[in-house]
């Protein structure tokens, strides 16, 4: 389908005065006897969408929440419930459950694109079957500044694009706002904090974290770990600074930039080549190549290219200096994606659960959160506690030569 | 001066067969008639220069010595001794103490260029009357490849260049190397592994670590932390990994690539600038701006510029995670150019060490070390115990925006 797309491009940067004029240029761009799609994710940049239309255009707009199954757990509660709360107060609000048709699709896949083409495949499908439905021709979308410099620099408003979606105009009011302005937006809207400054959270979600073949199983586990591994990390930091995390409000940077669990199958075999390289580097430590592959990222000079390959699990008692030595060194010198250090295991269970956290300004680069060991080892434990898996790991590869997510 | 530049720049990669080459190589380029001076700093790329030339023409090379008294302590010993007895078996090896002109030239120098001036003219005054006095009128000089490309990437062997020295020819045998190569070949030559895996010190030594204008009352203060932060570092490795450091032969890499003390005088302000920016933060910590100025980096794009600032003093009971964020924000955000965390204050002396420690592979970029924050308020007060200073603090700045050394 061909849409019109409208960017609002140049804006003014003060919250209050872009929300005037982001109100003025929805009501200019979408016409009286039009409906509205917008569908909300739950994230920072949908939300503040959905406000700005609410009060541009009032009933005409259709806020939908999708509940494809792979959303987490934040704080105990499921995403869709947390969603639904923060705008059962619009009109046409709609929370859609279609876990089925999502798990049906995506579960029993293995390889890491095939799972984000068919969870973008279905979740295409089944929007426009909403967009039928209602008899929306528009779509409230919050694509943001870089989203637009990646993609499709070239295009400026009103050109026509091929979408996905059986819709006329795509309205994008955010297009000219950074992050931290749309953060400062969200707070100026009333969004709660929690909204306007929760951290990135990938398309095809939990799928994208559950690495190799995925099962109703392992979503399920993926599901409970992220959700411990995020309170534990909110809790070191509160315990550190009495607040879940910092805001440089000035820099629109949240400490941690990003933090999670992801889960992976156990199956492993020793790597000869690392252990050859501990061996010459004369550290005492065992290395494992998991069966799993990963997304990461490879540089040469200026390029980079993706890398689709085993992680590698370190197991021995090593200090943190050599630990993110090595969290750099192995991806960049053999064909691993990234470096997992084991931090407890337990008798049960064949999964192996990695601790991700990471600071960024960008997500362009990343370090790994220099989180002590010993708090580290605590995280192990208590998740061995509660979770039936075997192996609790913490993540040491930095961006580049890792990715942040896992798929 | 002209003088000919003769560079071996390809060379063989394997030890034996480059120092074959090598030795060809000089005996190729030196006359029967020619004295060849040689001044060895100490360092690897020199020392492996000096036993290379040896091999090819033994009495015709004179390996001098320069005590400029800005050497440091290794191991609680005085450099110019050890290299004394490293190099005691050559025909014309000779010691040269210049203290007292360096002391006279430098003491008193406020500004970091300035003082690197000073030592470099001295450098050249000091070696010229030694070639006159030998009648030297080649060089032989440890010029590796990142010098090179650095430097003067047009100029080729033979030609001709303006040198500051009284020589007809300037040799360069490792031209072709990197320092990874540099370090094998010595170790082939049958160097000690302290001489070859011996870490960078900048040329104009202790004098560039001892910020602000420059004493011998304060550069004994420097000597002394520079070599009981270095056994210190030390220590913690080998507790850790049962040795000093680790090399990682194939890349060149030495874990940690540099670490050191360097003092700063202790007279301070508070910096309203940064207190401002800790409190929108939310961060308890207080903020100093230091006296002294030293240098940073910034960048600009795909720019680096010099910074000249003052650098910033933190206080308070802060985690790794924040402090290691602050150390990179702050020198980006401010016109500061370092971050020092206190670990530790007494009562006396009115100088800071500032414990300075590394990862980098190339020193283009570096990252400061993850040695666990207990251990460093070990440190800390293991130097209050023993050397008058009034403050110990860690150096949290990666490169960039900080630098390695100091001025």
């Amino acid at each position: 389908m061909k849409a019109k797309v409208m960017r609002l491009s140049e804006c003014p940067r003060e919250p209050e005065a872009f929300a005037e004029k982001a109100t003025e240029f929805i009501k200019e761009n979408v016409d009286p006897n039009e409906k509205v799609i917008c569908a909300l994710s739950g994230g920072t940049d949908s939300s503040v969408v959905a406000r700005l239309f609410q009060e541009a255009i009032q009933e005409r707009l259709y806020p939908i929440h999708i509940d494809t199954g792979f959303m987490r757990k934040i704080g105990g509660n499921e995403e869709p419930k947390l969603v639904e709360e923060l705008f059962e107060d619009l009109d046409n609000f709609e929370l859609i459950d279609r876990k089925e048709i999502f798990f049906d699709n995506v579960f029993g896949v293995e390889d890491a694109e095939e799972k984000r083409k068919k969870f973008r495949s279905t979740y295409v499908d089944v929007l426009n079957q909403k967009i039928e439905e209602i008899g929306a021709s528009v779509m409230a979308q919050g694509t943001i500044k870089p989203d637009v410099l990646e993609t499709e620099s070239e295009i400026k408003s009103q050109n026509n694009v091929y979408t996905d979606f059986k819709i006329d105009k795509l309205v994008e009011p955010l297009a000219g706002l950074y992050k931290p302005e749309v953060r400062k937006v969200g707070k100026y809207l009333g969004l709660p904090e929690s909204t306007y400054l929760r951290q990135p959270f990938p398309g095809p979600g939990l799928s994208v974290r559950t690495v190799g073949k995925i099962t109703k199983k392992k979503l399920d586990i993926e599901k409970e770990a992220n959700d411990l591994v995020e309170r534990l990390i909110e809790n070191y930091f509160r315990e550190s600074y009495g607040r879940e995390y910092l805001w440089d409000e000035e820099s629109g940077n949240r400490i941690p930039f990003q933090y999670f669990a992801s889960t992976l199958d156990s199956a492993r075999r020793g790597s000869t080549e690392v252990n050859g390289y501990l061996k010459a580097l004369g550290v005492e430590a065992k290395s494992w190549e998991l069966e799993n592959r990963a997304t990461g990222v490879k540089e040469n000079g200026e390029k980079r290219s993706r890398v689709y390959a085993h992680p590698i699990l370190l197991e021995g008692d090593l200090e943190t200096e050599l630990l993110f030595y090595l969290g750099e060194e192995i991806p960049k010198r053999f064909e691993f994606s990234r470096v997992l250090y084991k931090l407890g295991e337990w008798e049960e269970g064949n999964q192996i659960v990695g601790i991700r956290g990471v600071r960024s300004n960008d997500a362009i680069t990343a370090e790994p959160l220099n989180i002590p060991i010993d708090n580290l080892r605590e995280f192990g434990w208590k998740i061995l506690d509660r979770i039936s898996v075997e192996t609790v790991a913490y993540d040491l590869t930095p961006k580049p030569p890792g990715t942040i997510e896992y798929e």
